[in-house]
C-alpha cells in the first residue's frame, strides 16, 4: 500500500518535472502556405524535414554552447536562406524587374535593439546583415544600395546577385507576368506559398531574439518593402513577453502591427501566449488575408498560428528533442 | 439671490457645454528639439506661428466641406512640406551623400489602410506620394527609385532633386560631417531640432488619420529608413483609439514601437489617451532617447507629449479656434 502511494505520487512528479524541464529553446518557419499532404511526395517531405532538421540543430548548437539568442536565430536561418526550397536567399522569388530583392531583420528582447535590411541584391545572407546593422550600426534600418555598402565595408560576404537565382524562382515569375497580363491577380494567392523564413531563439541567459528572411512578393515592383524587415510587422522580440517572426500577405501585417500587437495582447491585456497568437492571426483574416506566425516565449513555451492549410514549423527542446510539422493537425 | 443662484448655475453649464461642443479635429506638430524661446526672434516667432496656421487652416478647410480625414493631412502637411523652416519637403536635411531623401507615411483608422514612401528624390509631395501609395496601390511601403516610378506612373508632380535644396540644410550637413571628422556625433543630438512634420485628423464621418513628413537625419547615410515612413513607429491611426504622429530619434520610436504602442495602451490596457502618450515618451526617455508626439482621440481629444525643450505643435477646433506652441508649458 505505501508503495502504492509512492508510485501515485511519483508519476506526476516525473511528468510535471519533464514538463519542467523541457523549455523549447528554439522554433523556426519556412512559409505558411497552401501546403497539403497531396502537394508533396515522400522524398519532398523528408528532404524539407532533413533542412529544417538542421536549421534547428544549427541554432541549437549555439545556444548549447552558452551563445546568445540573435546568434543562433542567425545559424538557423542561415540553413534555410541557403537552401533552395524556401524564399530567403538562394531560392528568392523575383521582382517585376527580374532581380531578387532580399528583405531581413532582427531583434533583440533584452535591450529592444534591432537591426534590418530592404531590398539589398548582394549580401550574402540578408540575415546576417541584419544582424550587423543592429550590432554595428546607430541605425535599425538600411535599404538598397546604401545598406550593401555598409555591410561591404563591415567586412560581410558579398556576392553576385545571381547568387540568389533559381530556375523554378524565375519560371515562377513568367507564369505570374503571363497571368497578370490575362488580368489576374499581381501574384497568384491561391496556388501560393509564402516562403518566407523565420526564427526566434531562447539562450541560456533567458534572452529572447527573433529574426525574419525573404525575398518577398513574387513580381513585387516599385521598391515594394513588405513586413518581413519591418521591426514591430514581421519581427519583434521582447524578453518580458516573447519573440515572433511572421510570414503571409506582408501589407496586412504592417497594417496589423503583427508581430508586436501580439506581444501587446500579452502585456496590456493579460492574454496567453496561445490566445494572443491566435487573435493576431484572425485579425488579420478578418481583412482575408492569408499568413501565419511563430512565437516562443521567454518561459519556453512555443505557439504557431496560420490562417493557410500548412506552415513549415518546427522546434527543438533544452534536450534537443526536434518536433517538424508541415500540414494543419487535425 | 435667486438671479444670484441662477449665475452659479449657468457659468458651469455654459462652460461644459463649451468643453463638449469644441471638439478638436486637426493638430499638427513641426518637430521637436532644443526650441527654447532665446533661440527665436520676435520676427521669426511670428513667421513660424503663420505657417502654422495657414498648415491648421488648410487641413481645416477640407474637413469644414465634409472632405476626408486623410485629404486633411495631407493639406496641413503639405503647407509645412513647401515652408523651408521644418525638415520635410524643402529644407528638408542633407545625406552623407548630399541628397535629400524623403519619407512619409499616412494612416486612415477606418480601415486600417496605409501608404509609406522611403528614401525619395523627386516626388514634389512626400506625403501626396504616401496617400497615393494608399490608395492606388496593393502596397503599403514602396521605396526609392521604384517609389518615384509608381508616382509618376500615377500622375504626381515631379520636381528636380535641387527643388528640396535650401543652404542651411546644406550648410548645417557641412558642420556635422566637421564634427565627424573630429570625433564628434554622426548628428548633433545637443543643439539639435528634428523637424520632422505631422498631423492627425478627424473628419465629420468620426474618421481619424495620421501623417508624418520627413528630410530624416541629416548626415545620415547608407540609405538609413528612419521611423518617419514606418507604419506603428513613426504614424498609426486606428478608430477604435486615436492617430499618433510622431518626431524625434528615429530609431528608438522604431524599436518602441511608439505610435502603434499608444494606441495598444488605450486599446489593451485602458489607460487614458493623456497617460498613452506619456508613457510613450517616457519609455523612449529611459533609453536616453528624446523627441515627441502628437495624438488626438475619435472623441476629439487632443494630447502631446515630448521630452526635448519645446516642440512646434498646434491644434484647431471644430469652430475654428486656433492654439499654437513652441515651448515647454510651465
Amino acid at each position: 500500500m505505501a508503495r502504492f502511494f509512492w508510485i501515485l505520487t511519483l508519476i506526476p512528479t516525473l511528468l510535471f518535472a519533464q514538463a519542467e524541464e523541457e523549455r523549447i529553446v528554439l522554433v523556426i518557419h519556412g512559409g505558411a502556405g497552401w501546403i497539403t499532404p497531396d502537394r508533396y511526395e515522400a522524398d519532398e517531405e523528408a528532404a524539407l524535414t532533413a533542412v529544417m532538421q538542421a536549421a534547428l540543430q544549427a541554432g541549437y548548437a549555439v545556444i548549447e554552447q552558452g551563445g546568445m539568442a540573435e546568434d543562433a536565430v542567425v545559424a538557423a536561418i542561415q540553413v534555410m536562406e541557403e537552401d533552395s526550397n524556401f524564399n530567403a536567399g538562394i531560392g528568392a522569388v523575383f521582382t517585376h524587374e527580374e532581380t531578387n530583392d532580399l528583405d531581413a531583420s532582427i531583434m533583440r528582447g533584452g535591450d529592444l535593439n534591432a537591426g534590418a535590411v530592404a531590398g539589398v541584391r548582394t549580401i550574402k545572407s540578408p540575415i546576417e546583415g541584419a544582424l550587423t546593422v543592429m550590432n554595428e550600426s546607430p541605425h535599425v534600418m538600411l535599404s538598397g544600395r546604401g545598406a550593401e555598402a555598409f555591410a561591404e565595408e563591415i567586412g560581410l560576404e558579398m556576392v553576385d546577385p545571381s547568387y540568389f537565382y533559381t530556375k523554378s524562382a524565375f519560371d515562377y515569375l513568367q507564369k505570374v507576368k503571363a497571368n497578370e497580363k490575362n488580368g489576374g491577380l499581381l501574384d497568384g494567392t491561391q496556388d501560393h506559398k509564402f516562403g518566407t523564413v523565420g526564427c526566434v531563439a531562447l539562450d541560456e541567459s533567458g534572452n529572447l531574439a527573433a529574426g525574419t528572411s525573404t525575398g518577398g512578393m513574387t513580381n513585387k515592383r516599385w521598391g515594394r518593402i513588405g513586413d518581413s524587415p519591418i521591426i514591430g510587422a514581421g519581427t519583434y522580440a521582447n524578453n518580458a513577453t516573447c519573440g515572433v517572426s511572421c510570414t503571409g500577405w506582408g501589407e496586412f501585417f504592417i497594417r496589423n502591427q503583427a508581430a508586436y500587437q501580439l506581444s501587446a495582447l500579452m502585456e496590456y491585456a493579460g492574454m496567453s501566449l496561445e490566445d494572443a497568437a491566435d487573435k493576431v492571426i484572425q485579425d488579420i483574416d478578418a481583412m482575408e488575408a492569408k499568413g501565419g506566425l511563430i512565437a516562443l516565449s521567454s518561459k519556453g513555451e512555443c505557439q504557431w498560428s496560420f490562417s493557410t492549410p500548412g506552415m513549415f514549423r518546427a522546434y527543438i527542446t533544452e534536450s534537443g528533442k526536434m518536433v517538424v510539422k508541415f500540414y494543419t493537425e487535425e
